[in-house]
């Protein structure tokens, strides 16, 4: 499978380094929007100005979207379904049916397979609430993310004057998570199920109090949570806060039984070192699944909600049946 | 969907249960190979003889067989497939391979769809495991199962000369679930990774002493693991050890990045009062995919491995996208 990376951040260099792992993915190129010349890989693939990228239609499987979801990919990724068969990690949920809708279209008349929000969420958490939800309809869903670094937010507090550099790590509260694994179905308010924990070097002279007032009193960011904010100098940011760890928990209660007397409780849970590595992952494993429907002759766009488990794997049928049923 | 029960013991009565959560599924007949004026149902469905079952043909969509893998599964549901749409929870992993073979030709053959090995394990567990060695293919698998009550090591207790009755706790040990979920990837032997804890009542005048030297010694089952046993009365079994709770948890520790420095460990686990309960609601969601890809035209043996989440779901597509991803 000869596979491209079309844009060129932490993610891409995620995919890059994916390949290592990913014995039937070939790293072909990576298109970056920058100056060629400029870009450094990490294992050396070939750099290409992005605007070379039709050149390669006949010499590339799946072309791997790693641009942003606010502004990159919705025009990204119908442009480009237009020309090749591509993935992206399309994240937000809101606008997923008018993404689909876009993409669906472009790839459908160009005769092309495209498959739109592949990652962890959207991407394994959807698939861990669809199997939970489709088995015991009779349940309540609970998602939890962190502890982990949410660049939106992080992004929102460096807005802020006075403001060096930030990171804010978003924490599930223990309380709400304990009692959810217990199958105990509470109803959780924003403030009960997450904390925010922010981590803010402050440019020369600012005032700390009110950098610390305007974010706890940020709407939508952090007006409705319970919000700690340290300030720190820039060389312990760098030191204590450069990584991008990320997690979280899909849980479902679910009951069964003559009377709902019998709880279950099903969680998919995930501890990541590196967020954009992980993400990265799995999109090369979608592209595996996009590259074989293509084979097939299909068309269209898919989500990670359309693909069969096997059509993710390097094992063939017989042995998947074999070793890992 | 109308949907039948073949065989009617704890799985069956789960199975009947469920569909007073799964609103789909109309649950036209029970087949049972017992006298059926003996059989009571709890939610008062109709039973027939299970030599009556050709006689309903035309009148089920989906026929759901609950026979146990030993000795019923192996024969029943390559038999029944060349009549009806099935599904079954053959569990017997290493014989998976065979089961598959035998159902595909008799379904293929027929023109009928059938689905094997869904429930948790094989099932839900074995899809947990392919998504995550698909997504990272540098890393290890592990699977622990419990707590929660072996139906097979109780048995094996019972045929002890001198044993009235007995319930088996297969339990995880929790130093190894702990370094597990730490990352550690560690190397664990059987004994390392399960205990097994044992309430046994005794016969009248029964050797106490010898009954616990043979559970402990006994190959395959006991012998390699650190077995506790515990002498109760039969009423003490009845009131604490009478219900069929179980679970377990599927972790994959895997790595990405340059040279494998970032570590990731997934999760899927499972907390389950009612163990046939639960696997009987992944049966009627199975069902649901079975009895929508019939009507699609598809023919033969699928597994769970093979059908995509949202085939499982009582949303359309379109709701799927807005809503689940």
């Amino acid at each position: 499978m000869r596979i491209a990376i079309y844009g060129y951040g932490n993610l891409g260099r995620g995919v890059e380094c994916a390949t290592k792992y990913h014995d039937d993915a070939e790293l072909v190129a990576i298109f970056t929007r920058r100056a060629p010349e400029n870009v450094k890989t990490v294992l050396g693939a070939p750099v290409y100005s992005a605007e070379r990228v039709l050149e390669f239609k006949d010499k590339i499987d799946v072309l791997i979207l790693c641009g942003g979801s606010a502004t990159d990919l919705p025009e990204m990724t119908p442009e480009l379904a237009r020309h090749f068969n591509v993935i992206d990690s399309y994240d937000t949920h809101a606008t997923i049916p008018k993404h689909f809708a876009a993409v669906d279209k472009a790839a459908s008349e160009s005769g092309h397979v495209a498959r739109i929000s592949a990652g962890w969420d959207p991407g394994l958490f959807s698939i861990a609430r669809v199997y939970a939800s489709s088995a015991w309809p009779c349940g309540k869903d609970y998602t939890f993310w962190g502890r982990g670094i949410s660049q939106g937010h992080s992004d929102a507090i460096r807005r802020i004057d006075g403001v060096l550099d930030a990171r804010q790590y978003t924490v599930p509260v223990p309380e709400a998570i304990t009692a959810v694994r217990a199958g105990e179905s509470p109803e959780l308010t924003t403030r009960q199920k997450h904390l925010r924990e922010c981590y803010v070097v402050l440019a020369e002279g600012a005032d700390a109090e009110r950098v610390e007032r305007e974010i706890k009193n940020m709407p939508n960011y952090f007006a409705d949570y319970d919000t700690t904010v340290n300030f720190i100098t820039l060389d312990e940011l760098r030191k204590n806060h450069s990584g991008m760890p990320h997690g979280g928990s899909v849980i479902r209660n679910g009951k069964t039984g003559f009377d709902g007397e019998h709880r279950h409780t099903v969680e998919f849970s995930l501890n990541l070192d590196s967020n954009p590595e992980f993400t990265a992952s799995v999109l090369v494993a979608y592209a595996r699944a996009v590259f074989r429907l293509a084979k097939k002759g299909d068309v269209g766009c898919k989500t990670v909600l359309d693909i069969a488990p096997a059509e993710l794997s390097l094992m063939p049928r017989k042995e998947l049946y074999a070793h890992m049923l």
